[in-house]
């Protein structure tokens, strides 16, 4: 899936040869943020979102970041046009750059990198099946960085690793209360026949997550964003995961638990639609 | 306090330009572990116990790592000699290595890179007179992590951060339920008199932590490893904090408050004697 050439400060260079140094802070401590945007027909879907949530956790944690919404879209232009791309997923990774010992520098020079690959082909067909997953015998992290896309991403590789060994698409997040949060890459949403409720505590803000919870309140459904307990979670109609490369993903089976009839369920294949449909808007508008 | 000459997969090689590929999943996830072992005039000191902790987590994470503790001390040998340095504090980090997609690979191939650094010059005057810390307002991390010392560092990076904010040395990680865990970068001890506590649950399980509780069973202490309130760290006649490169390194206030008579501790000046003892006995007996 992976593109030959990225961009690295500034400069579209090939990924074989492409490095950053080893006093890198991202690389040495997991300094640094990230997000990942869809591109669709060369359109950045809600590259302004992605942008300020990214501006948003870098003002937290200090490190900083710059550059207009119109000055990204042309360097994603300029990166897929060198790999011959149209649709793509894009990463941007931004660490704190380079500098002695853990305290952080007071001007960091942060080191950005973007990448494109390319779309998993299976997507389309596990959009129309739905997933199976598991819930993880673990939680996501530190509280205070929840709601911050950091590099310190060990838990979902670990959270992957189990789904791998379990023979499922993915892996639930499960606090030490029984609070089911979200999926590795993913935010959930949990249906009980009109009633549509995805966590909003200890988890990422996502941007698919907030674009589907505009569509489903046009769409008169009820809308909460509380807590999902295990019990919630397994008395579920339909059970969906949104994700900027996901969209809306049905689950079908969590642990040995079928959800619904075990098919995409009417709301899922609704909000489906309603996603679809806000895409090729984006796309024509430009 | 960095060094010219870095290990790297295999070769000594300067520090600039040396440099990791930008798909290095240490980069991109955090994915990876590391130690800092103390090398006392060219000793590498308790280096079993520090490889023995890292095949631990390794096993644990699924990365491989092999190499015996004699293979590892000629490597560090190689590089302080590359460095012309007698002491040092050596980081081995070692990442899963390259890999598309957040899935590991089955087969990695990792990642391994070793600095030395040269002690702070600042370290023992520290050690007699005490460090101010503060408590901070958030804890390290997924407890499920918490004993392995994994790239996500992040939360050291702004406990340290905030640290330098108050003008203090450390900051030590509180949880939600009111319980001082550790410092960023080292174990923390409380005395009552002539009783010790430590923290055991959701620490990192420290080498220099491990020494210490020996020391102080061998010089008749009571040492308990439980859990530390913030009340009952208010209420503390010492406390000190161990590290492989900070040894026993005293605290003599917290936040606003003093801990003792502001100067280190009768128990703390006995325990630092006998790691040092311990020290000269391990590098007197190669």
């Amino acid at each position: 899936m992976r593109t030959e050439m990225v961009w690295l400060n500034g400069h579209v260079v090939r990924r074989t040869g492409a490095s950053v140094s080893v006093s890198d802070r991202g690389l040495l401590y997991g300094d640094g943020l990230f997000e990942t945007i869809r591109v669709y027909r060369r359109h950045a879907f809600l590259l302004g979102q992605h942008l300020a949530r990214l501006r948003g956790s870098a003002r937290t944690i200090g490190i900083p970041f710059t550059g207009s919404v119109q000055h990204w879209r042309q360097v994603f232009d300029r990166l897929l046009a060198a790999n011959r791309l149209e649709d793509a997923a894009v990463r941007l990774t931004i660490t704190r750059g380079t500098a002695a010992g853990l305290t952080p520098p007071r001007r960091p020079r942060p080191t950005v990198l973007i990448e494109a690959r390319r779309v998993d082909p299976n997507l389309p067909g596990a959009r129309a099946r739905g997933v199976a997953v598991c819930l993880l015998p673990f939680d996501r992290g530190p509280a205070f960085l929840g709601r911050h896309k950091t590099l310190a991403y060990l838990p979902a590789v670990l959270g992957r690793r189990e789904a791998r060994r379990q023979r499922v698409a993915d892996g639930l997040y499960v606090t030490a209360h029984g609070l089911v949060t979200e999926a590795t890459t993913a935010n959930l949403f949990v249906c009980h026949r009109d009633r549509i409720r995805t966590p909003r505590d200890d988890v990422l803000p996502g941007i698919a997550r907030r674009l589907v919870l505009d569509l489903a309140r046009r769409m008169g459904l009820r809308v909460e964003e509380r807590p999902v307990s295990r019990t919630l979670l397994a008395a579920a109609s339909e059970v969906f995961l949104t994700g900027s490369v996901a969209e809306v993903l049905p689950v079908r089976r969590i642990d040995a638990r079928r959800i619904g009839t075990g098919s995409p369920g009417p709301i899922t294949r609704a909000l489906q639609q309603e996603y679809t449909a806000r895409v090729n808007r984006a796309v024509a508008g430009r």
